[in-house]
């Protein structure tokens, strides 16, 4: 009877550290996320070591409990948006989405070859600077209670068109590795899935439950809805990832389905205390990534300031040019909003380590940046908000 | 990125089986658990395959869930007991916890030695004939909306002694093993350590709530009460299972506790979903545990049936014989709730398998009995109450 043991210590301890981070960051003025992620950092291997790295590895309990805790968290944000709003953005994410992953692309593999990488590596390093993770945007655009905006709106967007261009362009720096040349048509039907996949939930699933979403209720069980949306999030975040996309965008897609149903709001205030739960796993398991010990040199050090400097322009840039019809205030947040890499930098920068095109080196600083960029934008993402709207947040409504 | 979509297929697998299932049960007038271990056999190793045994292995994820899933159950039904009832039924609890751990002691001792098992052995296969499990009775009553009821106290705080009993028995005979003798001085100390920890917690731990709950709210977090008391739940679980306990007891006692609070409702509404998302990973899991290929004989059903017998009519006995002073009719109630002997027995037989006491065929019924019980009790006790108390489930009040 004693096995549960030690993994109920793990739980307890990742659990109680994101609440006390949180609690400082929050008593710091600084959004809750930055303290759950330093929290991570702290307790992870290279501060204390109460989480040890074989604990943290892929397919692990708090892996999973992320994993579950990110999907959870972009079903929330896709409960909070409305299919209508993203279409009146859509052009302007579309733009931000396209110029958010050329223009770090671009500046990043200038960089990796300047610094004395071959071209073939030079792109896959940069395929490290270019996915946006939506999760820890999503998390300060909640906490602020500024889903309603249109900068988010064309936010999260931007971000499910980042995802598809940054699989797709991983798909061509793997296959060019080794100097193989890569397949065409393969790419092109690769991205027709990812685009149909998208459009036929998204559309398809929108108008059934905006036609009729009273079959939610006729299972016995008394909360019907919640379990019927629940499993529909969890098929979709499957499927999202046979369709090469990251499981978080048919969560996503989920959300905005059930987002539809008359019992939207029921839906949301059930969802809130499975995200109380479970999204702590995944910023501190995200924290407890950061290998400080590779970085402890004046050189890492410096190379570290080069490429988030690099990751922070080049995002800003891109996102700031792809929204300017916006205004230069909203293009300014929908920028900063673009900035973190989070959890998929460090998903491509581990790809990249398991082929033998990252040294250590590398590998823990594209990590660290990633990192780095995700605890840089929540306080300025939080300020730029608050600034934008006067004492208030919210905006009244969404204009066109 | 794909890394999760194998994890993330088991997850909607699970979590759909379980609705399913849960369903079926309800439409034949079952309880919707019956349906959901159902559902695990059914996509467990021995029909489908769909699980496989290396994943609900020990420090698994979705071992992990589960074990999750049945502390948060407990939780929630000790949010929905007061010290003050347990206390009215103290003793009656008492009587059924200590005379439900003899009789089907001995009577399994007696059935080993009678099938031809050295005496030393025969107390090890009896010990997995004793530890009641809590969490399949728990979901019963609360599913049935009868927690307040006499006779859920008794089962509960009998649940209580029960374990601490049987944790004692265990060591006692894991100690036999091999001729060596048991050390008793070692024995009385985990005794009173055990009963020290759950004293201390709970009836301190009630006072502390009940005399101030306000500093619950001084976090910033918008759901801090939630938040502290989710911690307390893993902290206790943890603990609990130091003192040699199962984690479940400690998440009993933190649920307890919190429902000396003023936020006790709210707690009760945002516990809700985590049950709805969690519980099905614990009941599907441990229905995908029986092997019904090692049944697969005209013997082996028949000792599976005789175990099965013993097993449940020497609970009911000692429930039964624990609790007269109540009437007969709750007698009968309490007899039962105590039957389910759930995942407790398949632990206990896991151990036992480990030692080299248990063969391959002992070890099958032995698991096959404590499933069984658990899959027989629901439907039983779920009559029982409704006939117990005519129309309608719930009894107005708790009488002393």
């Amino acid at each position: 009877m004693h096995h549960a043991s030690d993994i109920l210590f793990t739980l307890f301890i990742v659990f109680v550290a994101a609440q006390i981070g949180g609690e400082i960051a929050q008593r710091l003025k600084l959004p809750g996320v930055v303290g759950e992620i330093a929290a991570g950092c702290v307790i992870g291997p290279s501060l204390l070591g109460w989480i040890t790295p074989e604990q943290i590895a892929t397919g692990t309990p708090l892996d999973v409990l992320a994993e579950i805790g990110v999907v959870l968290l972009l079903f929330a944000v896709g409960l909070e948006t409305r299919l209508e709003d993203l279409k009146k953005v859509g052009k302007v994410a579309f733009l931000v989405g396209v110029l958010g992953v050329l223009v770090p692309f671009g500046m990043g593999s200038v960089w990796a070859h300047g610094n004395g990488f071959e071209w073939d590596k030079s792109l896959f390093i940069a395929a490290a600077f270019v996915a946006t993770s939506a999760g820890i945007t999503a998390r300060v655009l909640q906490e602020l209670g500024a889903l309603q905006r249109i900068e988010s709106k064309v936010i999260l967007g931007a971000a499910v068109i980042d995802d598809i261009l940054a699989m797709l362009l991983l798909g061509v720096v793997v296959s060019m590795q080794g100097g193989g040349g890569f397949n065409l048509s393969h790419l092109l039907l690769v991205l027709a899935g990812a685009i149909g996949f998208i459009a036929v939930v998204g559309l398809g699933g929108a108008r059934v439950m905006r036609w009729n979403s009273s079959w939610l209720e006729k299972p016995l069980g008394p909360h019907s809805p919640l379990m019927i949306v629940l499993a529909l999030c969890l098929g979709l975040a499957y499927l999202s990832t046979l369709f090469g996309l990251a499981a978080i965008i048919g969560a996503f897609l989920a959300g905005m389905i059930a987002s539809e149903t008359r019992q939207q709001h029921t839906l949301e205030q059930q969802t809130m205390p499975l995200l109380a739960l479970l999204t702590p796993f995944f910023f501190v398991v995200t924290g407890s990534k950061i290998d400080l010990r590779e970085l402890a040199s004046a050189d890492a050090l410096l190379m570290l300031a080069a490429v988030t400097a690099i990751a922070i322009v080049s995002k800003l840039i891109g996102g700031w040019l792809g929204s300017l019809s916006l205004g230069k205030r909203s293009a300014t947040i929908i920028g900063f909003g673009m900035v973190p890499r989070g959890e998929v930098g460090v998903v491509i920068a581990s790809l990249g380590f398991a082929a033998g095109v990252f040294n250590n080196r590398i590998y823990a600083i594209i990590v660290a940046m990633s990192l780095l960029t995700a605890m840089v934008t929540p306080p300025v993402l939080a300020w730029l908000l608050k600034r934008g709207s006067g004492s208030t947040v919210k905006v009244p409504d969404v204009k066109g």
